[in-house]
């Protein structure tokens, strides 16, 4: 015998707990009069929805940026965060004089409706039970996400937001928004992003669906309640997406074939290839500060997103028709997730509309998490475009 | 509650028993006088390899042609496979007047070592114990799998290939073998391969080897002693990979959004889409056939492959050094797993070698499986180099 044996993690060990509601953030409830409707049919009322704001709303309320995030992301966009103790997932981005300039912007972050970060979710308290809901929640879509942002906005009193800015799935959101509610946004910046959930996209997410419900922890979604975790599953689900997220180019230059703290190979399944030990790390550290159903709730709302269908009768055009609403749609050269072709296809629609619209393919090797780098390029058109619509918006002088 | 819940399978009900061993295929035992090292260091004796031929050896032993199988592949190259009852996975490819002409050449394909197809792996009862080797099997490379044919050969009183044809992993075999028995083959064709690894690579089948650790029928690999199968676990595995074996493209042509028999999405996680129906039937049905720790074994042999480590020192060229043995190359444009220019790194060490080389990068929407296809460029493409080789080889006249 020439090798040894030895599993990805000891799951067990870990004690962080998500869902506690033990970490401070803004909440409000929402759906207290009158409740709302969800895509799939289900109505829900008084359900709390939890969010972060950076910087000051002016008196008139025209300030106001919403950025969206992606489906692993949360509202703590330009703070630490509570479980990873890491700074916000924008940091770069927001804050005084940063491209999202705190100075001049009011930036709310919220979490998504289904998220598990304090919005309701999966793993929220049905209050007719007493128990998590688990997989009795409903299935939520991007639509029903921003719909419930729109209500967080009116208990703000914000009527008009000044831009909705977001990349991969928080880039849904700002199209759903702009779609949905034209009159409410003045500028739009999808990022990194996609009009529909290609087949190779739903392939993809529907193998990590697959990796949490073959998890025998996950007890048919009960977890919970059985005082269990599908942490197994969701690390192999979260591993699976984390390949697509990042270019084949940056893998090579990161880790190519380097061995991992070895001279040679182990001839075993320990992870003797620093890719494998960077990936392993990626599952066990997500399993921490993510909800496995949320997991399946968030890629299935990513799945069933299709703009052209449910705002322009299959014509993405006719999803944007009339709008006034300035769009920068921006995308990454090497991101094989939602690539630049599927940001092609939102100007193509856009332009299908006579909407104004710029747009950007910033060269980058960073594949589809690149927005979360302070790429030079991409980070001076995001501040250069929304300076610009700031002197149109009167925010800034010219 | 708009939705209803659904497992991809009750694998439980899945009686199929691919290490029966029960199926007629031809075996010899090999290193019966001398052990076979592995390169692990692991000696192993009096190992059962199992093999299918087609067409006959010609008197002077002169017309064989090696033909070496992909991941999941098997011996079963150009007959009925015994467990799925699908034609071989190369029927379009082997047989009378087809490319690999078996009115012309003999045709030897063999279940790689570490296969559960009839050669050792680690569903074979090792004599020692009793008991089948599980993760207690060494691991192994793409050189041993080789050196096992080597040994086959010799059993087959066989000195020299006409020609080593294979793509993927059994492209990799046909490297290989030039790489270390350069006097034995007289033509080489490998397609669809590389002559490594990359990051991205070994990403894919960490995952996949993740999703079956993490299964508890895995049973920490005793699964076979404890009457266990990881079936849910290695079908997520398989899911994975055949995202990669597919063009993004061709994903969109064959599946797009459509849904699966029905009009309108269920609000749920049953496979609503085609994309999702379909992955999950390649998961379910490669599970009746293949051992989840011969899929361990044999991703770790690819994993480990590199060619210019183990025989150029680092430079693939030399890997080559002096050879006469004659290349085609072949590539598919739209293979992501082993991309076009993973081929050209091969040519370019060949060329370096100053090789007899020809390369050809077929165009082509079906991705890394298109070899599988008879794609008119492909089999023209081989049956025009197998058909001038053999004209050298005195085969044929010209």
């Amino acid at each position: 015998m020439c090798h040894k044996i030895r599993l990805m993690s000891n799951y067990t060990n870990i004690n962080a707990n998500p869902y506690a509601d033990d970490f401070p953030t803004l909440k409000v409830m929402l759906g207290k009069e009158t409740p709302m409707r969800l895509d799939c049919g289900t109505e829900i009322s008084n359900f709390p929805m939890a969010y972060q704001t950076y910087g000051t709303l002016n008196a008139d309320k025209s300030n106001a940026i919403l950025v969206t995030h992606a489906l692993t992301g949360d509202q703590f966009a330009a703070d630490t965060h509570p479980i990873s103790g890491k700074s916000g997932w924008w940091s770069k981005m927001i804050g005084p004089g940063k491209a999202i300039d705190t100075n001049l912007y009011f930036v709310i972050c919220s979490n998504v409706l289904g998220g598990c970060m304090g919005t309701v979710g999966p793993a929220t308290i049905n209050p007719e039970t007493n128990q998590p809901w688990g997989v009795d929640f409903p299935i939520i879509t991007i639509g029903d996400m921003v719909r419930a942002q729109a209500l967080l906005l009116d208990e703000l009193g914000i009527d008009s937001l000044f831009s909705v800015v977001g990349g991969s799935m928080g880039g849904m959101q700002a199209l759903e928004w702009a779609a949905a509610y034209p009159e409410r946004v003045f500028s739009c910046v999808p990022i990194a992003t996609a009009a529909h959930h290609s087949a190779q996209n739903i392939a993809f997410y529907e193998v990590g669906r697959q990796a949490i419900m073959a998890d025998p922890e996950w007890c048919g979604g009960r977890y919970l309640i059985e005082d269990k975790k599908p942490h197994a599953g969701l690390a192999v689900a979260r591993m699976a997406a984390h390949i697509t997220y990042m270019s084949e180019g940056a893998l090579t230059q990161k880790f190519g074939r380097r061995l991992q703290d070895r001279e040679e190979v182990t001839f075993g399944f320990e992870a003797d290839f620093q890719i494998e030990s960077y990936l392993r790390h990626q599952g066990i550290s997500f399993v921490d500060r993510f909800d496995a159903n949320s997991y399946l709730y968030v890629t299935r709302a990513l799945d069933y997103f299709d703009l052209a269908a449910s705002h322009g009768n299959g014509i993405l055009a006719e999803a944007f028709r009339g709008t006034k609403v300035r769009f920068c749609v921006i995308s990454f050269s090497s991101d094989w997730h939602y690539p630049p072709d599927e940001s092609r296809v939102i100007v193509r629609g856009l332009t299908g509309a006579a909407a104004n619209v710029s747009y950007v393919d910033v060269e980058s090797d960073k594949g589809h998490d690149a927005f979360f780098f302070d790429e030079p390029n991409f980070v001076r058109v995001l501040d250069g475009f929304l300076r610009g619509a700031a002197v149109k918006r009167g925010l800034l002088d010219e």
